[in-house]
């Protein structure tokens, strides 16, 4: 059977990344990057969706990114609320963390040589992406072209291909698809700005996306019930 | 004045390195990567010689890449004693860090997107690379690729350059440019296997190919002048 890294924020695109790994056939081995990030809202999601998906190995690699700080989701720098799409277009968010994807894909990189996984899943989107630059195609294919260089694996003929099955969908097609594979979008947390006890806020650009997309499916998104009660 | 990322991990490379990145004129913040090495002479290294150059900017940021494991140098595997040229030469050894440049070059993209840094120094070395496929000129040009694309000052029209002055220098040329410009190499460590207070094995590879190197240039290596007494 072969082995895939599946990047895992506990987010909806990486847990529906998940489980499109585990429909095409792979073992999965789930990789969340402990980033330093404000909140663990995120890492506890990611805890639920590998229970929930029956995934047995779950490596969670600290990096201490907010030693280096630079973003809304590291520092103490208010998320923006209540945008509308226009504002989200405009520029690259304050809750962009410099590099993250770069950083993410390299540990997943590290991990994937020693466990002789030969993908590795991510699931950025360049639709709905918020304008981040490294959820580009162009970022992937270039991560692509560096992996291939960078392991020994490499060097010895054997390539790790890097998927990004979302790349190229809207919000409301990886919802689709993640329901066709059964995925209960209420164990996954996207929000920036958290509840202290961890609920969505449904008020940041990450929770009106999802919400959004939710709602032109004709459904209220999972994780914001509570708002509606 | 222009601000330099340098990658310092207090060894005989990188710290030549930020002594090449100071003598161009840039102001340079150090950044050294702790991913979960089993010994701490290379940091503690690292301050010593960010002190002695007079670095007012220097962070240690966690990877905690022992938890993935794969390495002599992160896990409990034995490092190579007492081997010639030959068996360098012959395979990537153990001493190989699964995706370590291309982890520490993420998070030095990172903090110099922060930092608003336009170069990132890095002190690789193709020539006594001891096998290390991230130590080749065609992986650093892919990182710059990538890098290019990855950052939200690239996108903005401000590039990061990745500098790598040693790439193709050998041993004896980057010792020779490090003394001309006054760095005191006793206070560097490369060893892989030190003993308990920190001291250099001199039987390592990263401690053979450096004293072979001072040799070369009629000089007795600083960190082994121990062994010699």
């Amino acid at each position: 059977m072969n082995k895939a890294v599946v990047l895992l924020s506990g987010g909806l695109d990486s847990s529906t990344c998940l489980a499109i790994a585990q429909s095409k056939g792979f073992e999965v081995a789930a990789l969340t990057v402990d980033y330093g990030q404000r909140h663990h809202a995120e890492i506890e999601s990611a805890d639920r969706v590998v229970a929930a998906l029956g995934v047995t190995e779950h490596k969670t690699v600290k990096v201490d990114l907010s030693s280096i700080g630079g973003s809304a989701l590291t520092d103490a720098i208010d998320v923006p609320k209540d945008r509308d799409e226009a504002e989200m277009a405009d520029e690259i968010p304050i809750t962009y963390v410099p590099a993250r994807n770069t950083i993410m894909l390299s540990v997943a990189l590290g991990y994937a040589e020693v466990i002789e996984a030969d993908s590795i899943y991510i699931g950025v989107n360049a639709v709905d992406y918020s304008g981040y630059p490294d959820c580009r195609p162009e970022f992937v294919e270039a991560f692509q072209t560096l992996a291939n260089l960078a392991t020994k694996r490499a060097v010895e003929g054997q390539m790790i291909r890097i998927e990004s099955p979302l790349l190229m969908l809207k919000k409301t097609e990886i919802i689709e698809w993640g329901l066709r594979l059964g995925l209960d979008y209420g164990l996954t947390h996207s929000c920036y700005d958290p509840t202290a006890d961890g609920r969505a806020c449904g008020r940041c650009d990450a929770c009106l996306i999802r919400s959004a997309a939710f709602e032109e499916l004709g459904q209220v998104d999972p994780v914001l019930e509570h708002l509606s009660r």
